[in-house]
């Protein structure tokens, strides 16, 4: 993309409504707009992260047999009173009322849709076990929205729910969550640590929820320092594979790691003293299982091999897809702007003409542009008329983990400059080199 | 796919609400479940089309030069007072009250809310030309919804805005965007034929709507026949060049081709009578040009190069993208159901084993879907443990433009047999002969 084609509205002043540094460098890089009280429109730049991050969430969800569809934002306020959540949700429910009078409502999340549709369906054991998941937009009519995306009130989810026939293969499923979840947050350049949860409103005594580390954390959190050291890493897993599963579950939930809702202070103490943390984390995700509450409410059966009607087990599964673009950057980022991590950046590479107008310099810059997209990398390249102190303050605001800058001296000696955001440090090498050293950095993200 | 592992929900018997044929073959192939009146689930199948044609419609917005974003489905009842549509909309508009008394509403269009983002950043004549589109979610609480998919209330719909100095760039915009929108249509398999057409509440003088020909459609058209002649085909065209675009406006809009709301008697007389037809028609999309309408009512205004303040031209082109999958089938089915065209179809390639559980059938079938998802293609392999004649007939149902059977007798012989769906014929062959014919055939789409 060239950058005098995009529509990138960077700011240069830091808006003073925003409390946290997520929330600032979205609104000054041209991510996001407030449309209303936590409602947002996701501007160019951050829209090629949401579906980044979207993306990375389908491709991990199917890899664990979980089947994408896709269930509508306005529900039948009937299924919720079946169930029996229609009272018990207060106020942030959003409430709507249509013009034959129906009572609707906004759906925040999806259990009392999802049974609905496997009771009329799914009649035997043989059908089972069935996940299914869609990524959609939430509302949650929050009292005072806030923190930009990370607490909105018109969210982007990702929810799934599976469908067992005993609670046996209904943990499975949670534990194939669980590694899904591991491996879909180091993808996106985070560690989320699956900490020991409450049930909440949607139930269960299973559950964990995924913490991110950063100081602006709603929770406070309490773990043992080991469990900074585990990654999930490129190991293969055979999700069909119950005890690998069990081992991954066991290996990334044994150690202390709980949210103050579930803290004992007692377990926490027999630690030993050097390993004690406590620190404050963002919640991006969530696993559940609650067994039959919701089958057994709404009468979805299946049929044992032996002919008895039986209610289903179930759990449900969450990504909060559109709050983990505040995570991220809350979790990287420095003084200058956002640092993408390669997994989810809107860019793969930025190009910084120094001498724009300049029939060299801008050959070499289109060059490297027409290198990088014939091998399918995104590069955004600054073709603007603008100074180069102005150019590079763009790009290390909106957090492109790679730049290449290309100006007529460097030229003369047939180099560019090839810089990390992460570190600074900038190399000097043939444009060709450039190309070929961002080509391999992509290879394995 | 196996689909002893997928979740594809078909019924033997026919809805007996669903009054057309799409809706019918959409309820019985388990590609959406009713969820209210007028709002459906998208199961996995009919979530697999709908993603298909969504990602043609951002392949080819984007080779336009039109940028990709996302505004949110509830909107601010403020924006649509300073339009003047607050009042203007009917109960077409779904008004909502959240908990603090606000007046809210889900977008049935963003006309109001992408000129406040406008107007909220862009200041200079330099910042033009612009064409700012998302894919989203609408509602429209229409008092009697039906037809399944074609006439929902809950509906996704991309909708692009293009922002220009004068009428003249303006125009160039709306021919950019008819060009693209013909070379959707006939990647989707589909005539789309650009008719005159009425503003409505929308407003504008220049707007042409697509129209698919099907005998279902919901408006009475009227056009030369020599219009279904023209096809866009794959030429190559420079989407910046005005001149280019403007001769394929001119090719696709100069015979007489009007819906029943602008339809002319003495106009459509002077045609040639053999070239003159009446039909039925299903809207696919409109594009307008309404010049200031909007800018000017909310204050979005440019600065020219000699320092005037100007309001800028807008347009708005929109494509019904859920209702699409309602058209495709319309105009492309057979008494037994569905026939995708390649472009769209949820799987390439049906694989039927007619003899689950044989080993030597079980292996021919594992190896040419092995083979095929090697190559990058999605076949749905039936595997189930079912008559040959059942496994037939859901195929016929769910309407995969090719499959592949594979049973003991032809094995015997060294071969499987093709079948297309469109046509009913059958030819023998290896099986790597059939991968290479599958190949081939998605090599173009």
């Amino acid at each position: 993309m060239r950058l005098s084609r995009y529509f990138l509205p960077v700011l240069k002043e830091t808006p003073a409504d925003a409390q946290i540094v997520s929330h600032r460098y979205m609104l000054r890089a041209g991510m996001i707009k407030q449309a209303s009280a936590g409602i947002y429109s996701w501007l160019p730049l951050g829209y090629k992260v949401l579906k980044k991050i979207e993306n990375i969430v389908h491709e991990e969800q199917q890899k664990a047999g979980h089947i994408p569809m896709l269930m509508p934002t306005l529900q039948s306020a009937d299924l919720w009173r079946e169930s029996g959540r229609y009272d018990d949700y207060g106020q942030e429910m959003l409430r709507i009322t249509d013009r034959h009078d129906r009572d609707m409502l906004y759906g925040p999340t999806n259990e009392e849709l999802i049974t609905d549709i496997f009771r009329s369906y799914v009649r035997s054991y043989k059908d089972l076990p069935l996940t299914l998941y869609h990524i959609q937009w939430k509302f949650r009519d929050e009292i005072r929205p806030r923190f930009g995306v990370m607490r909105g009130r018109e969210f982007l989810m990702k929810d799934g729910y599976n469908f067992d026939l005993t609670k046996e293969e209904a943990l499975h499923a949670y534990n194939r969550h669980l590694v899904s979840y591991l491996r879909s947050y180091e993808r996106m350049g985070l560690q989320a640590i699956p900490m020991r949860a409450d049930g909440g409103p949607i139930g269960g005594d299973y559950t964990h929820e995924f913490l991110v580390l950063a100081e602006t954390g709603e929770s406070e959190v309490f773990y043992d320092s080991e469990i900074t050291d585990l990654t999930f890493g490129d190991r293969a897993v055979d999700f069909d594979n119950v005890a690998e599963c069990q081992a991954v579950l066991e290996e990334f939930t044994s150690r202390y790691a709980r949210t103050d809702e579930t803290h004992d202070e007692a377990l926490f103490n027999e630690i030993p003293e050097e390993r004690r943390r406590t620190a404050r984390g963002i919640e991006v995700g969530q696993i559940f299982y609650f067994g039959t509450k919701y089958s057994e409410a709404m009468g979805a059966n299946v049929q044992t091999a032996d002919g008895q009607q039986v209610p289903v087990h179930m759990g449900s599964h969450g990504i909060g897809v559109s709050r983990l673009l505040g995570a991220i950057i809350e979790a990287s980022h420095d003084d200058k702007g956002i640092i993408w991590p390669e997994g989810v950046t809107p860019f793969h590479v930025g190009i910084v003409n120094l001498r724009q107008g300049d029939a060299e310099t801008d050959a070499a810059c289109q060059a490297i542009y027409d290198s990088l997209t014939a091998l399918g990398l995104e590069p955004l390249y600054d073709d603007r008329d603008e100074r180069a102190g102005g150019k590079f303050a763009t790009m290390d605001l909106i957090g492109l983990p790679w730049r290449i800058t290309v100006g007529p001296r460097g030229l003369k000696n047939g180099v560019v400059e090839l810089t990390s955001r992460r570190t600074g440090e900038s190399e000097e090498m043939p444009a060709e080199d450039a190309v070929k050293r961002i080509v391999a950095i992509y290879e394995n993200v």
